[in-house]
C-alpha cells in the first residue's frame, strides 16, 4: 500500500481521557476513531488489525472442527426470559422495544439464541457433539466504559457453543478448546496464563480464564513461583496457613476490651499475632428478584490476618441453599439496627442477637482453637475459642488468598500477577438448556438435556492486550501476526530520485511475495515518517537514505529499535528469508 | 468437507410462512434459521455464502481504491439529530436509551458516522478523494418484515461513502462505483440491470439502482426493447405521447354531464379516446415536522391514459419550492370539504374554490389543447379546453410510464420487468457534510463542505436474489462465485468398500485443488442424498454408482441437471481442468 493512498490519520496529540499506552496510541496512530462513549469506529489500520486477528482465531476454531455461523445480534427478550438472564443480568444488559413495542435485547453473549438453534434441528445423540462459533459485534451497556477498546460497550467477540450427550463429552470438548486457545494465543505470540476462574455464579462446574499479562491489566490472579498453578484472584486456592508466633493459650473467658474495636487493636491489646484473631465480615445479601425474599445479612469469620474474598463467600453462600445474586456492604447503621455491635462481633450467641440464617467460617479456621474474638457486647472479647467444639459450623473456603500464602498444588509461594482477560472457557451443563427445554432423545431412547459449553474470545479487546504487553514508549509494537504491516519502506530524501526509484522497486517485488508492505510515499520530512513508522509499528522498515550511495539500506526492527545494514543487490532474497523463518517458527 | 461432520439440518418441511422459494429452500436446506420476526441466525451454509458474496465485494472494492473500515452499529441519536434524520427517518429508525437515558439508534446506514470521521481527520483538500466501505450488520424495523432474508429487519450491507472536494470529482467516483458494482454482479454472474432511480427524496443529484431480474422481484422496472435505457418506475422517463385518434375540436363550452363522475364514462358519454380527457388527482400533504404547515391539498392533472407517479408528483411540488415529506390520499369527505366536487374537478377557477397553493400538470399536457375536463361544478365538464391559453402553469413530468410508452432515448417500445433492488449508488452532494458542518480547505484556502457519495450492496439480500433468479423447482442454484461448494461426492452404496474407497481418495486429491468440496459420507438412502445435492445446490456432483465396476462415475450438474459419464482413471484431472475453465471465464 502506498501511505499516500491510505486512510491513516496520525496525530500528535494525545486524547485527553485516554489513560493507557494502547488507547493512546490506537488513536493516535489512526486505528480507531471514537463515535460515542465506549463505541469505536475502526479506521483502515484497526480493521486490517481485526482481521488479522481473526484470522488467527477463525484457523485454529476451524481445525478444530467447530463451525462458523452468524447469529441475530438483536435477540427477542422472550428467549432471555425463559433462560431467567432478563432479570438477572442487570443494567449491562441493553434492553429496548421494536414499533411493536416487542421486547429485545442487544445479545451481549448468545447462549440462548444457540440453544434455541440447538433445540430446533438436533433430535438424536447421533447428531452430537456440535460446536458452533461466530465473530461478531456484541453490546454491554457498561456504567463505566473506559481505557479504548479494553472495556468499550460495543465490541466484537468470538463466541462458541458447545453440545454434548454426556458430561464426560463435554470435559473432552473442554480440553480441547483449552487446547486450542492456548494455540490461538501462542500463535498470537502472547506471554499469557490459563488461570482458574470462578464459575459459581453461572453454576457451571469449570471455568478457566485466558489473562494476557501487563502491568496495566484489570485483573489479578494468582500464579505459583514454582509450578504452573495459576488462578484469577477470585477463585484462588492455598494450601492451609502455617504460623510460627507462639499461640495465646488461655482458658475461654470473656475480657474487658474498651474501645477495641478493630483487629489491628486487638492485636496490640492481647499482644497476639492477628492469625489467632477472629475477623468478623458482615455483608448484605441481595436475592433474586423472583423470590419473595427482602435483603437479609449473612455473616463471615476469617482469621484476623485474612480477607474476605466475596465470589468466593456468595458462591459458598449459594452451594448451601441460598439464593443470592449479589453481596453488598452493609452500613454500620444497619448493623446497629439489627442488634450487632461493630468491632465486638463474634460467633456466640449470634443467632440469638439477628436471627442470622448465613453465617460462614473460613476453611482455614476450621477447628482452630486458641481464637480471640469478638462477644457480641460493646467493650468485650473472648479469649481462649475453641471452634471444634462449636456443632454444625459451616466452613468453606472464602478468603482472598494474599502474596506469600502457599500453592495448593506444590506448597510454592503464591505471587500476584496483572492480566488482561481475554478469553473464557466455561462448562455450563444444562444452565440453559433446561430452561430452554432443549433435549435430544440419547442412546437408551430417552430425551435428556444437552449438556453445554462456552468458550469466548474479547477479539477487539486484543488489540489494546497485545499494545499493553508489548509496547514502548514511542507508539504501537505488535506481534508478526497482529501487525498490519510486516514492512514499511522509508524513503530519505523523496529529491533523490535514484532512491525513489530503488524504493518503488523493492517494494513492487517485496509486494509479490505476499508481504503487507506500506510504502511511505509522502513528501514530507523524513523525521516524520520515522516517527510514524514507530508510532504505527509495523514489524520493520527498511530505510533508504544516505548510505544508498554505497549500495547499503538499513534494516529497522520495530520490536528493539536496532539497526542492520543490508546489501542493496540482495536485499529482497534477504528479507523474504528473514520472514519465512518467522512464519516457520 | 464429509457430511457427516458439518450441521446442514435440511429438512423436507416447508415453513407456513414462507412464500418465495428462495426462502423456503434456505430454510429447508439449512442456510438460515429465524430467531424473531425479520431476524436470521446463519447457520454454516448461510455463513458460508454470505463469505463468498462478501468477497467479490471486497475484492472489487479494494481494487478500485476504497478502504475497509468497520463503523459503530450503535450510533449516538445526536448525530442524526444534526443531520435531520432523526425526526424524518420514520417509524424504521429503531430508537433506544441506554443506562444513563442517552438516546441511540441502530444504524440502517451510517452517513452521519463516516461525515463525522471525514470531520475529524481531512482538514486539506489534498487528502481527497477518499472512499471509505464497511461490511457490517444493520437494522431497519420493518412495519412488516417478509420473505425470509429478503425483506428483514437485521441484515448485512456493503456501505461506502465517498468524499470530494468537487461536484466533478464526485461525478468521476460516481462513474467508477458503477463500474466496479456492475463487475461485482458480472462476477456474481446474475442477470442484472443499472436503472436511473428516484433521488428526490435526499435531494442528492444522481442515483442509480442495481436490479437483478426475477418475476418474484417486488420493484417494478421500465426497460427499452430497443437500447440499454432502463429506470426504476418512480424515476422512469418517456418520450411525449402520440395518438392516432381523432381530436374531439370543439369551441370551449360547459356541458351537462349528469353522473358522469369517470374518465370511463366522460369517454363513453363524449366518445372520444382517454388521451383527450383531463385526470384530476388531489393528494393531502404531509409536511415536515419541523415547519409549522399543516396537512394541505395538492392537485395534480395528466391525460385521462395516464396515472399519477406519486414519488415523481412529490418530487415535482417539492423542487417547486415546498417542503413535503410525504403524499397520502385525500378522502371524499376532504375533498368535499374543502369545497371540491368529486368526479368534475378541473383546472378552472380551482383556486377560488380551494386557496390551492400546489397545481402541477403532467409534462405532457404542455400546451394541450382538444381536452374534456371538470368544471368544478356537479354534472357538468367543460370541452375545447385549451391550456395553452393559461398562464403560469406548471408543467412537470408526473405521471407513471406505462408499458408501450416510447423509450425517452431511442423511441423503442417500454416495458415493465420485475426486479430486486441489490445495490443503489447515490450522489449525496453535502446533504449531510453541510448540517454536520464537515469541511475543508479547498485549494484557495477556503473552507468548503464536502461533496459525498455513497454507495449500498445489500449482501444478505444477495442469497434470494440469486436464488429468486436461478434456482429450479427442486431446490438451490447458485453462482459459481456464490456457490458453497463446488462439488458434492456420493457414494450410491456406502456398504460397498470400493466405491468408499474410490469416493476418499478423489475427495483428499481434489482437495488439494482448492476446490471447496463437500463429500456425502452419510449412511443413508442414495435418494436423500441425490435430495439433498439438488436442495443445497452444490454446483456439481460426482456420483460413484453402479457403473464403478465399469471404471465410470456419473458427473451431475446442478444448475441442468445434466448427467456425463467420466472415466474413472481421469477423473480428477478433467475436474480440475473443468473448474480451472470456469473461473477463468
Amino acid at each position: 500500500m502506498l501511505f499516500s493512498q491510505m486512510f491513516i490519520p496520525t496525530t500528535k496529540e494525545t486524547p485527553k481521557d485516554a489513560v493507557l499506552k494502547s488507547h493512546q496510541f490506537l488513536i493516535r496512530a489512526g486505528y480507531i476513531h471514537q463515535i460515542g462513549s465506549g463505541i469505536y469506529n475502526f479506521l483502515p489500520l484497526g480493521k486490517k488489525v481485526v482481521e488479522k486477528i481473526s484470522k488467527v482465531v477463525r484457523d485454529e476454531m476451524n481445525r478444530s472442527g467447530a463451525q462458523e455461523i452468524l447469529m441475530g445480534f438483536v435477540t427477542p427478550a422472550e428467549l432471555w426470559k425463559s433462560s431467567g438472564r432478563y432479570e438477572k443480568y442487570g443494567g449491562e444488559l441493553l434492553r429496548f422495544k421494536d414499533r411493536k413495542e416487542n421486547e429485545f435485547v442487544l445479545g451481549p453473549t448468545h447462549e440462548e439464541s444457540v440453544t434455541e438453534i440447538a433445540k430446533s434441528y438436533i433430535k438424536s445423540y447421533k447428531q452430537l457433539p456440535l460446536n458452533l462459533y461466530q465473530i461478531h459485534t456484541k453490546f454491554r451497556d457498561e456504567l463505566r466504559p473506559r481505557f479504548g477498546l479494553m472495556r468499550g460497550r460495543e465490541f466484537i467477540m468470538k463466541d462458541s457453543y458447545s453440545f454434548h450427550a454426556s458430561k464426560e463429552d463435554l470435559d473432552r470438548e473442554f480440553s480441547k478448546m483449552e487446547n486450542v486457545y492456548r494455540n490461538i494465543f501462542r500463535t498470537l505470540d502472547l506471554d499469557f496464563r490459563v488461570v482458574q476462574a470462578d464459575s459459581g455464579a453461572i453454576g457451571g462446574s469449570g471455568s478457566k480464564e485466558f489473562m494476557v499479562l501487563a502491568d496495566s491489566g484489570e485483573d489479578t490472579i494468582v500464579v505459583c513461583s514454582k509450578c504452573d498453578y495459576a488462578s484469577n484472584i477470585e477463585a484462588a486456592k492455598r494450601s492451609k496457613l502455617v504460623y510460627e508466633a507462639i499461640p495465646p493459650k488461655a482458658e475461654f473467658s470473656k475480657f474487658h476490651t474498651p474501645k477495641i474495636n478493630t483487629i489491628k487493636k486487638l492485636v496490640e491489646f492481647f499482644k497476639v499475632d492477628e492469625f489467632f484473631t477472629l475477623k468478623a465480615v458482615v455483608k448484605k445479601a441481595i436475592f433474586d428478584s423472583h423470590t419473595q425474599k427482602l435483603d437479609e445479612l449473612v455473616y463471615f469469620f476469617l482469621r484476623g490476618v485474612d480477607e474476605l474474598e466475596t465470589t468466593k463467600a456468595l458462591n459458598a453462600l449459594n452451594k448451601n441453599g441460598a439464593n443470592i445474586l449479589e453481596l453488598v456492604d452493609a452500613s454500620t447503621e444497619e448493623l446497629i439496627e439489627c442488634g450487632l455491635k461493630p468491632g465486638f462481633i463474634g460467633p456466640y450467641a449470634l443467632k440469638n442477637i439477628t436471627n442470622a440464617n448465613h453465617v460462614i467460617f473460613d476453611i482455614d479456621l476450621e477447628n482452630a482453637e486458641d481464637l480471640i474474638c469478638g462477644a457480641n457486647e460493646e467493650d468485650y472479647h473472648f479469649v481462649g475459642v475453641d471452634l471444634s467444639l462449636f456443632e454444625g459450623l459451616v466452613y468453606e473456603d472464602i478468603a482472598k488468598v494474599k502474596e506469600g500464602d502457599k500453592c495448593p498444588l506444590c506448597e510454592g509461594i503464591l505471587e500476584y500477577k496483572k492480566g488482561i482477560e481475554v478469553g473464557h472457557i466455561f462448562k455450563l451443563g444444562q444452565r440453559y438448556s433446561k430452561p430452554l427445554n432443549a433435549s435430544f432423545l440419547d442412546k437408551d431412547g430417552k430425551s435428556a438435556f444437552f449438556e453445554m459449553g462456552c468458550y469466548g474470545i474479547g477479539i477487539t479487546r486484543l488489540l489494546p492486550a497485545i499494545l499493553e504487553q508489548k509496547s514502548d514508549d514511542k507508539g504501537c509494537v505488535w506481534t508478526s501476526s497482529s501487525v498490519p504491516f510486516d514492512l514499511s519502506i522509508i524513503v530519505s530524501n523523496t529529491k533523490d530520485n535514484h532512491q525513489l526509484e530503488y524504493a518503488h522497486k523493492i517494494y513492487e517485488e517485496l509486494k509479490k511475495s505476499g508481504l503487507d508492505i506500506l510504502f511511505d510515499d509522502r513528501d514530507i520530512r523524513f523525521g516524520s515518517k520515522m516517527a510514524d513508522f514507530e508510532l504505527i509499528g509495523s514489524a520493520y522498515a527498511i530505510i533508504v537514505g544516505k548510505n544508498f550511495e554505497n549500495g547499503i539500506v538499513e534494516l529497522v526492527s520495530r520490536k528493539d529499535l536496532k539497526k542492520q545494514d543490508l546489501d542493496c543487490e540482495k536485499l529482497t532474497d534477504e528479507i523474504i528469508q528473514r520472514f519465512q523463518n518467522t512464519k516457520r517458527k
